[in-house]
């Protein structure tokens, strides 16, 4: 009897196991999102609340959730090519390459397994088609910077959805020589290329494969920052929706889609907290349009959330016991637009006034009003008046996707000081990041991991080989 | 058949959960022992092996492994009283509270209810055994510093056996009175007190129970650091090993072992890199000998191993995509003891060189010789030699746990700096602390969860009421 119960409880599990096959992927990587960013943003969302505590977002409730190693086989420190082609491959690689090994030999990617077993696939992201991240699943370089030629291996891969802000480099090769634009090259590959949402949808339903970018005049680097989202922006939560409109269009042969959200990796470049805390909100909210889906397919779906690495070293608590995420609410605007605004102010007004300056803080940071100021956070501020209005001495402040005024800088500063979130510096770090998982499969993503791990679960889960 | 699979399914899932109730339950707490504190250690015993990577702690290759959230009732960051009591009881509090609710009413804690169950019961730490964590399972007093009254409350608990490094007020109450010393009044609630392993094995036989602390003349705050460990000093790895065979004696009821390693706040406190990994080892260390029980009694053993809190904004990289966590072999002792020594040199030597400090340098840390400095770093020191040698000027940098010469904390951020260790306050963050489990009733340590969940999961593990 006993005998007859466990060869039940095989076929039964067994049979659990083929009825639970991931036909639907979702992959949503946060780029630069540790787990303090997690972590962070749902303490800035219960304070909003007027309470301590989390408020969940929705993928930290998935019931599978863990963390990651990230190191690359070079760094104990990964950049996002060496993460991504991680993600993407399983995979440990050099800091720089693009879905190659340490030999530069092409690794396959678990998108195109995807495609190999007859699955429409997507690749998508809130910055250019061509960035590490998403060029990692796609595209097999020696190097992220080859712009162009990561682009040219887009029709190459002949995935059905790309999706992004555009192409930073359209037209002039890695070795800055000029060259075919590359858009007539992916349309004669069979793609639409669409720009912006209405164009997107007036063209979907004839499309055979699709290229979604924002619309012509756009920055093509990336979208904008949620925090500074206007109406008509192109958001990712869209991209989300489209592409899973355009994968399940016609024979619906199940799919894979990668989502990206990669700006929360350029807000922690430029330590800007509220910028960050917004950003994971906003790949939360894509997650939710998966998570939509989902409910419609429960048995048929995985979706898996992580990240590619940590960056700016953040930390929730500078010394007391305390955290005053409440305050970045007051902040209106990336610290990218406070620059602008900076520089503007400079060019309007000759020599604007310290209370000119004041009043701009005033306005963008809440700073006096809202949030007093200490001294010493007022005497920074100052000081960066008097260098860069008064004597005009401005050395903008540069990290990996921001040239920033000084003075910006320093408003960026107090603010984080005034909230009490921590940074070790602008760069990435080795830091764990975050796993959840829910759907079919989704068992497969407990116990701490290596990142490379998580496309090969990612396979089995939905039975690619 | 359908319905006879379902059924048997579910008979057998019943019988499956009986069979694994944990009869021995062990929770290790690393205070102060966030994720990146779980992650440098094994990074930097990767790079003592001269790679890059991670070479597992034994706990962190356990099945089950997520992470959970802190904050108190009162404090986004939580102090060690109000997360141990989270840890003991399942239910938030005040910063400061030892095992009671925000209005002071004693809260019923997991070793508590094993002891109702008739497990016996062990609490033990390589802290003073009235400090915040240990003290939050056994005592119930509105704070955590009232320690003569939190002592008094350890035979109150009436648990099996105790162990640590002594008690820090026997005879003073909290309002500074003098009171009759504790260890008397332990003795005759029928208590063997051992100091020491020696007496412990000498008395253990015929000992109802036990209260395990140093020997006489040792510091009764706490164990020495791993790093600073001489032969013959009491270790966690030894007290796990004397409480399994104190609680296993005579009739085995199974039995419920809480184990803090304290010592790695106190290092994080102090922002002192080596001497928190190798106190993360030593926890690892004491994790090994239960596993070695687990191995014994599989179906029947639960370990979790879990932290407080986040201490000092831990962060693995400070700009640069690298680490040199190697160059923390070099040094030879905790913080505490180059201070010590920094202070001796003092004393010894009227006006010692800077040619005699950097010899004491060059020895204990390894500057200069193995580990080269730049201009900046020699500068800092030099600086501070020059202030509290030359002009005398001795200005004590305090943390929590410890009073440092001024040099030696310098010598410790050069060290940080160039193994690329960042941090961000000598205090408690809000960052995630790390779960992980294996044994009897680990699967229900799966998906990130606050630390409330944990003592409640384990007596639902164990079958307490």
């Amino acid at each position: 009897m006993k005998r007859l119960i466990y060869v039940l409880f095989f076929v039964l599990l067994a049979g659990t196991s083929y009825a639970q096959r991931a036909k639907y992927v979702f992959y949503f990587i946060g780029d630069g999102m540790g787990v303090n960013q997690v972590n962070g943003t749902e303490m800035y969302l219960a304070e909003q609340e007027g309470r301590i505590g989390v408020k969940p977002l929705l993928f930290t409730t998935f019931p599978a959730g863990t963390v990651a190693t990230t190191f690359s086989a070079t760094n104990s420190v990964t950049d996002s090519s060496a993460a991504g082609t991680a993600l993407a491959t399983g995979a440990k690689t050099y800091n720089g390459a693009i879905g190659m090994d340490d030999d530069k030999n092409a690794l396959q990617t678990v998108a195109e397994k995807a495609k190999q077993a007859g699955r429409k696939v997507g690749v998508t992201t809130s910055v250019s088609v061509d960035h590490a991240t998403p060029a990692a699943f796609y595209a097999h370089q020696p190097n992220r910077s080859m712009y162009y030629e990561i682009a040219l291996d887009l029709p190459k891969a002949g995935f059905d959805f790309y999706a992004g802000g555009g192409f930073l480099k359209p037209a002039t090769t890695a070795d800055k020589k000029d060259a075919p634009s590359i858009f007539p090259i992916i349309e004669e590959a069979g793609y639409t290329i669409a720009r912006g949402l209405d164009e997107y949808k007036a063209k979907a339903a004839d499309a055979g494969k699709m290229v979604l970018i924002q619309k012509e005049g756009a920055v093509p680097s990336c979208l904008p920052y949620a925090i500074d989202r206007k109406e008509g922006d192109l958001t990712l939560p869209e991209i989300t929706e489209s592409a899973i409109s355009f994968l399940t269009k016609g024979n619906n042969k199940g799919f894979f889609l990668m989502v990206e959200g990669g700006k929360i990796d350029w807000a922690c470049h430029g330590n800007d907290p509220a910028t960050v805390f917004e950003e994971v909100i906003d790949l939360d909210n894509a997650v939710k349009v998966a998570y939509e889906f989902y409910k419609k397919h429960p048995k048929e779906t995985l979706i898996v959330v992580t990240a590619d690495h940590e960056t700016g070293g953040m930390s929730l608590g500078t010394g007391r016991y305390e955290l005053r995420l409440k305050a970045l609410t007051n902040q209106e605007q990336s610290q990218d637009l406070l620059s602008k605004a900076i520089t503007d102010l400079r060019k309007d007004s000759d020599k604007a006034s310290w209370e000119e300056v004041k009043a701009l803080l005033a306005d963008k940071m809440g700073f006096w009003e809202e949030l007093p100021l200490t001294w010493e956070q007022e005497k920074m501020l100052r000081d960066e008046y008097e260098t860069s209005f008064v004597k005009n001495k401005v050395v903008f402040e540069e990290s990996l996707y921001a040239k920033t005024e000084p003075l910006a800088a320093a408003a960026r500063k107090v603010m984080s000081q005034i909230a009490m979130v921590g940074w070790t510096g602008s760069g990435h770090t080795a830091g764990y990041v975050p796993v959840f998982a829910i759907g079919a499969g989704s068992d497969l993503f407990v116990g701490k991991m290596d990142n490379t791990e998580i496309p090969k679960r990612i396979a089995k889960a939905a039975g690619y080989k």
